[in-house]
C-alpha cells in the first residue's frame, strides 16, 4: 500500500529487530524496545503505513529533545471493578496503551465490560492494533484516542481545536477474519497526509481545505489548512465525542491544550486514549457470536453489487489480507523513508535496517 | 423544526396525556403507557420529529396486528457485576431501553462503568433520550441501536443489510448544556425521510440513490433506493459496527435477519439496543469533568468562523434550544399529522389531541 513496486522490501523481523536496537540505544529498557518495536513493525505489516517506521525519526526526536520519559512509572492511579485510569508518566504511547488493554481485558474477564482511560500518554501508532488485543481472549475491543495534533476546526468554523480522533473496534469472526475498524473521524487520518507528503503525491478533494475554504491537495502545503470531518457536522460531533472519552474523561489533553507533536518536540503531551473490552462469555457462547459474524461476513460479502465494483469488503479484510501478504513478501517501505532510517542508524550507531534478498 | 410557521401547536403535557390515552386504550398498563408518552412527547419536543408522534399510527398498527406485546415480562437474562442483557418479551421498546438504562446507571455506580444489552425490544424512538438518561446522575452515556428497517446496503452494493444504525453519546456539562451528539452512520436518518414524504418536501441530493446508483430525491419513492453511509466506506463501517454491538452482541436481529417494520406489523423484530453508561466520580471529581467540557464548549462556540457562517454550534445544542423553546410556545405538528391523530383517536375512542389557544 503506498509504495512503489520496485520498491525495497525488509521482513517483518529485520524491520522488527531494528526498531528494538534504535529505541534501546536511546535508552528504553529492552523488554520496553522489544514491545513498541513488536507494535511499529505490525502497524508497517497491515499496510498502516503513515503510523509504522514512518514515526521512528520523529519518536527519536522527541526522545533525544527530552519530550518522552524512556523510563517511564506507569501506574493506576484510579480503579473501581470494571474501570482504571493509568497514567503513563510520559512513556511510549504503545507501553502504556498495552498496559491499558491488558488490565481491560482481565477486568472484563470479571465484570463482563471494562474501560481503561489513559493520561499522560503519547501517540501509540494504528487503533486498531489496541482493539484487536482482546480478540485471542474472545472478547470485542473498542478503542478511542485523542490525535496527537489538532488538525480539524468545529464544522463551520477555522479555528483547530479538534483532532482526527479515531475510533476503532474489532469483533472476534469464527472461520472468517475478525471485523476490524480502524478509523479517523476526518475524511483522511493525517498521517495519510504525511505518507502522501513523503512519497511526492498529491491528496485527492476532499481531504483538506484551505483557511479560504478552498480544497487543498498538495501535502507539503498541509500546514495551511485543516481536514475535514466525515459527513459534515456528523464527523464533527463524532471527533468532539471521541475527544471527550479518550481526553477530557481520563484528564488527558483536549481541545487547545492538545500539543502539536510535528511542531513541539519537548512539550508533554498529555495524551489520551480509551480501551473499551466487552467479554463475549458474559453475553451467551462466544461461539454464538463468531458464527453469527461469519454469517454476516459472508452475506456481505456475496451481496449484489452495484455496476464497476468488483469485491465488496468488509472492515479489516484489506488489512488482513495485506498483514497476510506482508508476512510471507516482506514489507515494502518507500526508498525515501529507508534512506531517513539509514541516516538514522548511522546516527544513532546501530546496524542499518536489513533488506530482504 | 420541519413544521409550517402556520402548524398547529400543542402543549407537552397534552401531546404526552394524548399519547398515554391512545396506548392505555389499546391495552398498555397505565405506567407503561405513561412512559411510553412521556418519552414520545419528550422527543417532539426537543424536535426529533421523525421519532415522535408521528410514529404512534405505526405503533397503533403494530400492536392491533399483535407484532408488540403490550403487557411484557421484561426481565434480565444475563448479568455480570458490570453488565446485563435485557430480554424485552416484544413489549414497546421505550420501556425495554428505559429498564436497560437504570439499570446500566445502578451497575454502573458499584462499577465505575456499566453495559446492558436489550433483545427482544422494538423502536424506542431517538436515541438522544437513551443518552441523556444518565446525565442527571454525573454519568455519560453511549448509546447504540439497529435500525427497526434495512435502508443501507454495504459499501459498492446494492442489497440493504445494514440499518441507519444510530450512535448517541451525552456528556454532562456544568453551566453549559449538556454535549449531547445523536446521529445516524447514514447521511439522513430514515426518519427524516418519511417527516419529508409526510411534509411533501423533496430530499436534497446525497441522502439517497436508487437501485441505479443515481441520486433520489424523492421521498415517496424512498422504497426505490437505499441511503447513504457517511464518510463512504466509513459509515457503511460504523453501521456495522453499530449493529454487532447493539444486535448481535445481545442475541437481537441484525443483518438479513432484521424485520422492516414498516412492511411488516406483526413478526417479532427482535430489535437490539445498548447502552453503554460511565460514572465521571469513578474517574475523579465529576466537577472537574463539567468545567472542562464548559471551557471546551466556550472555546469551540467562540472560535473563528469561515466566511458566511452565523454560528458555531454544539451537538445537542440545537435540540437544547428547541426543547427550551417548545416548553413555552408548544410544539408545532404538521397539519396532515395531526388530522391522522384525530382520526386516530376517533378510531380509538379517546379524546383528540388538544390544540394550544
Amino acid at each position: 500500500m503506498g509504495a512503489l513496486p520496485d520498491s525495497p522490501r525488509v521482513a517483518f523481523e529485520a524491520l522488527r529487530d531494528f526498531i528494538q536496537a534504535a529505541l534501546s540505544a536511546q535508552g528504553l529498557p529492552d523488554a520496553d524496545a522489544a514491545q513498541v518495536a513488536e507494535l511499529m513493525a505490525e502497524a508497517d505489516l497491515q499496510g498502516s503505513d503513515g503510523h509504522g517506521v514512518i514515526r521512528l525519526p520523529q519518536y527519536t526526536k522527541r526522545i533525544q529533545a527530552g519530550g518522552i520519559n524512556v523510563r517511564p512509572q506507569i501506574r493506576v492511579v484510579r480503579e473501581k471493578a470494571a474501570m482504571a485510569v493509568i497514567d503513563g508518566d510520559n512513556g511510549m504511547g504503545h507501553l502504556v496503551v498495552s498496559r491499558a488493554v491488558d488490565l481491560a481485558i482481565a477486568k472484563a474477564r470479571d465484570c463482563g465490560v471494562a474501560w481503561v482511560s489513559t493520561r499522560y500518554s503519547n501517540h501509540a501508532g494504528p487503533a486498531s492494533l489496541y482493539a484487536r488485543m482482546p480478540l485471542n481472549h474472545h472478547m470485542v475491543g473498542l478503542y478511542f484516542a485523542v490525535g496527537n495534533a489538532n488538525h480539524l476546526p468545529p464544522w463551520g468554523g477555522m479555528d483547530m481545536l479538534l483532532s482526527t480522533n479515531p475510533i476503532a473496534a474489532a469483533f472476534p469472526a469464527g472461520d472468517e477474519p475478525p471485523v476490524v475498524l480502524d478509523m479517523a473521524t476526518t475524511v483522511a487520518a493525517y498521517g495519510k497526509v504525511k505518507a502522501r507528503a513523503k512519497r511526492g503525491e498529491p491528496m485527492p478533494e476532499g481531504w483538506m481545505i484551505d483557511r479560504e475554504g478552498k480544497p487543498l491537495t498538495d501535502p507539503t502545503r498541509a500546514h495551511e489548512g485543516f481536514l475535514l470531518p466525515i459527513g459534515e457536522h456528523k464527523g464533527y460531533g463524532l471527533a468532539l465525542m471521541v475527544g471527550l472519552l479518550a481526553g477530557t474523561l481520563g484528564g488527558a489533553a483536549m481541545g487547545r491544550d492538545v500539543v502539536d507533536f510535528n511542531a513541539d518536540h519537548v512539550s508533554v503531551t498529555n495524551t489520551g486514549q480509551a480501551i473499551l473490552v466487552i467479554d463475549l462469555a458474559a453475553f451467551g457462547d462466544p461461539a454464538g457470536f463468531s458464527d453469527a459474524v461469519d454469517a454476516l461476513v459472508r452475506d456481505i460479502r456475496s451481496s449484489a453489487r452495484l455496476p464497476g465494483v468488483e469485491r465488496i469488503w468488509l472492515p479489516g479484510e484489506q488489512s488482513h489480507l495485506r498483514r497476510e501478504a506482508a508476512r510471507t513478501a516482506g514489507i515494502a517501505l518507500v526508498p525515501a523513508l529507508v534512506a531517513e532510517l539509514d541516516l538514522l542508524a548511522d546516527s544513532l550507531g546501530v546496524p542499518r535496517l536489513a533488506r530482504s534478498a
